[in-house]
């Protein structure tokens, strides 16, 4: 496909539908919207617009499309594969203006946002109002629009699920400029094809979102967190499978290890309320009452305790709560002030497999000698594994992430795990997906592209292309 | 399209494919296959073939491909929009006896079944083995492929939502032929477009499935109903969205008025715990302690009489829970047996406004003197409403049908409600699903069914063509 590049009169088009002070081009945008956290890619825009309405979205897109100039849509920019990346630079279409909290619904028990709030803010407003928002991704800057970009996860899946299970609603932006009302406010919808669903984790590649309504839940009156140390990460770790077959049904399993609770703490400059053992898991209850929340946490308690487990702190003072999730919050920043660079594997696989995973993921550092710490969602088989570029040159690191990826994604495609739980496709993980889903998935996922977006001016180069 | 008869070297090929006990052609077949429950359209198969495995379901999808034969899969037949008619003749895969629980996952806690196993079935099964497979339609022997083809909602949506929120994977047959495997055991997936989502949903239009993998949650070991009667219709339906203000969570919320309890315990000749009533909400609350579940029923039992309900049964014997669970399970089937015929209206509205769209109904009986009984699922927004022919002709039947029809779906539009809950478009309701979604949607639909279907073989005729 060719584009056409960006002229005055695109500028002047678009400075029209904005207004002058919404519109940054050239020299004059920062460096940050080049790229995102961790894609490994970057390119400049050639236009930054700051948008307020779907209409101007629309407008805009509207232009793009009949004049074939590549756009982008981008949140708060947190992403980990480079989805929101201009590499055709264009336009990129900045939504974290758009970032009005529309309407609280609590006879529907939906909250009804702009894309560009922030999963902090919806958090906040609704616990004021005794509400809940499940999905509870550890980067709280995102904005919605981007978790519903990637389906994206949290700890909390083990309970709840995922963002894709709280969207009721969207209203779409399709990359002709026309718009599209998916859901509502409705309990049940057997309408037609799940377009929503379609929408929801692909990437900003075939619309735009520019409103959503979300599910709520009543907020859990109980949340109580079990910090437990194994002697090593065997038996953490082997524990997962035996308390989901258990039937308690915590709301979060993470596990970790010391040398990432130590990395946590030097960065944090905090202590952690115990570092002294190998390995933990990091659980929560949450639930109406004490006793509810009581019974099904002294049940997994002495599950563990039964099966070797060194001891259970129970994180019930805001104190400790506080200690012990900033420090799993920061995880993911602690690793990289570790290291010269990182690169990640969002794997998830069936929850019985983290155990088998994560052994082999010990087996490649010690075969390519390179460093490759590990935490994660182990209740939900999402992984976060990083390769560590400490000392290495360029060349080698280049090599060798390449070679311990396609280490670790046949093994998670041996385990029937798939490329990614959470943090999407986006352009750095494309060629695993495609090796893993094959041709004919491959072709399907192309043509549905095509359908939205005929002329692929919308995030071109993304998830499936 | 012109689509190619079948021939005998067509049912030589697949009595080679399926064995010949497994074909039956021409006046062979049953007239049952030629309709389903409530469609109001039928047409016979040319060839009902029984299969029993994916490979077979392959082969004669391939030979229908290549040689453009029409081709339609059907499970139980209790669709209630026509979408197993094969309306275009042609080759229909029988998928009933592909009826085989292939495991029980205790770690993953997922339960991997064929399509044709039934839902009664699954609910037996895993029950059993202290699990819980919340979706709950009122029809249980429909097979899960049949659920998971209309996204099939039911009774326990309030709480714990729809079919496809228990959907982890899926095994397809595309129309060409090939195989897909979507999803898996895994808990979250953030890996492509939501090509699954797309499936499920779709009513047979764009693949056939062949294998399903269903999340289960552990059995509630408490559960408890109340029926709640109040004066009339009003008082009634109006606690609903007050219910769900409360922030209590039932499992389910029902109505129901007196006319359609008279017609169920004359259809089964068996007495409903109370008739002196003119409207019935019927709730139920499960959780794992007694305690817990009795505060939970308690807080909405002190609500509902502080707001004038009349009373409030408690459903806990096996004898009343059999009494009013069968009464609800047998309600359209009562209002079929008091009537010529009827027609059925699947609506979902906003929770909220269920009371105002049912006092419309109510409207519309009197302004065209035609009977329009109603029940459901009031805690979701999903309603069943019947027109009954009673003593119409024919003639006045049809156009008070269509008149009736096109009112209600206009009231649910402005409701920002949609066309189907939990029934599905099939070949019943397209035209009022057109109608609301406009063209750019329907563009979209028909444009993704190509994808998948560019010969327009597998199920033509249906959801958005």
């Amino acid at each position: 496909m060719e584009y056409n590049k960006i002229n005055d009169k695109d500028i002047e088009f678009i400075k029209e539908v904005v207004g002058i002070d919404n519109v940054l081009a050239g020299e004059e945008i920062s460096e940050d919207y080049s790229h995102d956290e961790l894609g490994g890619i970057s390119h400049m825009p050639d236009v930054l617009v700051k948008v307020h309405s779907q209409e101007e979205v629309s407008k805009i897109m509207k232009h793009a499309y009949e004049n074939t100039i590549p756009i982008v849509a981008r949140g708060s920019g947190t992403g980990l594969v480079g989805a929101s990346v201009p590499i055709h630079g264009g336009i990129m279409i900045d939504l974290t203006e758009m970032n009005n909290i529309l309407e609280l619904d609590e006879e529907n028990l939906t909250l009804t946002v702009e894309p560009g709030v922030l999963l902090m803010e919806i958090g906040k407003f609704v616990e004021e109002h005794d509400f809940f928002y499940p999905p509870d991704p550890g980067e709280k800057s995102a904005t919605i629009g981007g978790n519903i970009s990637t389906n994206a996860g949290g700890m909390r899946a083990v309970k709840y699920g995922v963002t894709r299970d709280y969207v009721r609603g969207l209203e779409v932006v399709l990359p002709t400029g026309e718009i599209l009302e998916l859901g509502g406010k409705v309990v049940k919808n057997s309408s037609g094809y799940g377009i929503k669903d379609l929408i929801i984790g692909s990437e900003g590649t075939l619309g735009i979102i520019t409103k959503a309504i979300l599910k709520l839940l009543p907020l859990p009156k109980k949340s109580i967190s079990l910090l437990i140390p194994f002697s090593n990460f065997d038996k953490a770790i082997e524990m997962v499978p035996k308390i989901i077959k258990s039937k308690a049904i915590p709301t979060a399993i993470e596990f970790m290890t010391r040398d990432t609770i130590l990395a946590a703490e030097e960065f944090l400059g905090k202590k952690f309320p115990d570092n002294s053992s190998d390995a933990y898991l990091l659980l929560t209850f949450d639930g109406n009452t004490q006793a509810q929340v009581e019974a099904d946490y002294e049940t997994v308690a002495n599950l563990c305790l039964e099966e070797g487990a060194l001891d259970v702190f129970i994180v019930d003072t805001d104190e400790r709560k506080e200690s012990v999730w900033s420090a799993r919050g920061a995880f993911l920043e602690a690793i990289k002030a570790s290291t010269t660079d990182i690169d990640e594997c969002d794997v998830v696989v069936p929850r019985n497999k983290v155990a088998e995973f994560i052994k082999y993921t010990y087996e490649l550092e010690k075969e390519f000698e390179v460093r490759i710490p590990s935490f994660g969602h182990a209740g939900d088989g999402n992984l976060h594994v990083y390769i560590c570029k400490d000392n290495l040159s360029d060349e080698e690191w280049e090599k060798k992430t390449k070679e311990v990826f396609q280490c670790m994604y046949r093994k998670s495609e041996e385990m029937h795990g798939l490329v990614s739980g959470e943090h999407g496709i986006g352009y750095a993980k494309r060629e695993f997906m495609f090796h893993q889903y094959g041709e004919e998935y491959v072709r399907i996922m192309k043509e549905i592209k095509k359908v939205f977006d005929p002329k692929n001016i919308l995030n071109p180069g993304k998830v499936c292309q």
